[in-house]
């Protein structure tokens, strides 16, 4: 058993109250803080240097990294972001100009998202710069799109392309915040997270939350360009990429079946530039195996990026 | 100028929004969310090893000290805390059976404030380990004792004792959540904050904040048996610690002069226990001085515990 894997067992082992409605193991927490007909969604988000982003990226960009992975948190729950704190952990010869664009980058990103920066703190690193998000928003009481939720024979979607994030998108992607909440106020949706590991990993987390599994079609996931061109390089497959690269910040949920071309047709009117493809349903059996084009199910037993490996 | 100092500057240009009442400078941000008769509190704090904690401190001790900060944050709101979230980075040959103790000691103090553990997350660090606590908590509406709300003639208050905290209390100290709530309940509190960065450090932040100053005596100054100690080996006096070694924890406050003394009569009888000195006054001139025995004045211009010193 993984390291990480361990910690995520220790987690919901730790205390509770009447307030918190979800705690650990969804894209955010929920507490029901007494305000008619709304709930608290409460999220933290971290990035390290040399993990999540190295110096050549440009501070900038990271700095819109790092609030865009907490705000597609938010997005995963379908929610609307309220006010983020920002911790930066510096080393003690760290340049002032750097840190002014990394909050240049927050604040662009926060802007853009009516966001209130409402404080936070720099603190000194023995070694690399880190920075963690935490963030406040909402979520309509009675609208918990929770991972558990998704129900057998459910058409399963995800939004945008997969694989190769890290040539470029996971610096200057824009989370999925408005889309979510499109769907979510115009669609019966069961179960909705973010691709934030790999969809392979993400998957897992599904099957886990729910007790079901997922069958996939291997010529419906949306592979990226990017993912494709890596392949061409050697190394993993195209599609593999897709299911492990990680970090691509898109939507992933299911709806009830019957749903599925309707909201298609509707999405396709909204958001024209926005793929949007259904790339398998939602199965009784406790597996994800994915079904090639000759018709072929392989079961998919791959975490997705995983910090420790 | 500072680094810090620097960053002070700028997080207060990050963009705030309509439910944002209190942003960057206080001891917690302030949010009003729509809750009759209350205001939700926002905090994050960090610590990071090698700065604020070694690893011969032990990690329960270490967890109950990450969580123990932002609860402080909390007091110095006259607040009560709801919810936590804890972001973990740890190096990846990490031992698991030190994760669990660091859950552990966050458990205990949450446990004993009614705090949930909501979620957060495990991330890599390429070094150290660093832990960094997001809370929200309440505080009833038009009641926010800031720090920019101190007023001329108020008697300045503290509790506890002053100095050498290094030597154990940083990591045991118990956040005075009751204290700063029973205070505040019955008296008329201008200014409340905590005592993190040394009480040198932190009046300058209330003189800041409120275009104040504040006259000390000396005498009054409630040095720890600690500080004294370390002074007898040497180095800073024991008065010069008591304002400056920072991490105390403590609640430092202003009330009306008129207040002071049946405040001081009923402390006694509610906590007997838990020292609370009457240090000071506040003063129009802009400055931080201190009268000593000899009824000499001495400007006050130390910066308290600064991480990048």
């Amino acid at each position: 058993v993984k390291e990480f894997e361990l910690i995520d067992r220790l987690i919901p082992l730790l205390p509770g109250n009447k307030e918190t409605l979800v705690g650990p193991g969804d894209d955010c927490a929920v507490l029901d803080v007494g305000v008619p007909g709304k709930l608290l969604l409460f999220k933290t988000d971290a990035v390290v240097e040399g993990v999540h982003f190295t110096q050549d990226d440009g501070w900038g960009r990271i700095g819109r990294k790092a609030i865009s992975r907490a705000l597609s948190d938010i997005a995963a729950m379908a929610g609307e972001p309220l006010s983020a704190l920002v911790t930066l952990g510096l080393p003690s010869d760290f340049d002032f100009e750097r840190v002014k664009d990394i909050y240049q980058g927050i604040q662009e990103r926060a802007a853009m998202f009516g966001v209130s920066v409402s404080g936070g703190e720099a603190v000194r690193s023995t070694q690399g710069v880190f920075l963690s998000i935490s963030m406040v928003g909402w979520v309509p009481q009675g609208r918990l799109l929770l991972r558990k939720n998704m129900r057998p024979a459910d058409a399963l979607f995800v939004t945008g392309d997969l694989g190769g994030s890290r040539s470029g998108k996971h610096l200057d992607f824009i989370p999925r915040i408005e889309q979510a909440k499109w769907l979510a106020d115009r669609f019966e949706i069961h179960a909705l997270m973010d691709v934030s590991d790999g969809l392979a990993g993400d998957l897992q987390r599904l099957r886990e939350a729910s007790g079901l599994g997922i069958e996939l079609l291997s010529e419906a996931i949306p592979v990226s360009k990017e993912a494709k061109k890596a392949a061409q390089q050697g190394g993993a497959s195209a599609l593999n990429r897709a299911l492990s690269d990680g970090e691509d910040f898109e939507l992933l949920f299911t709806v009830p079946a019957s749903v599925a071309v309707a909201l298609l047709d509707a999405w396709k009117e909204r958001f024209p530039d926005l793929k949007l493809s259904c790339i398998g349903k939602v199965v009784p059996e406790k597996e994800i195996r994915i079904l090639s084009r000759t018709g072929r199910f392989t079961n998919l037993d791959c975490h997705g990026y995983d910090h420790f490996q």
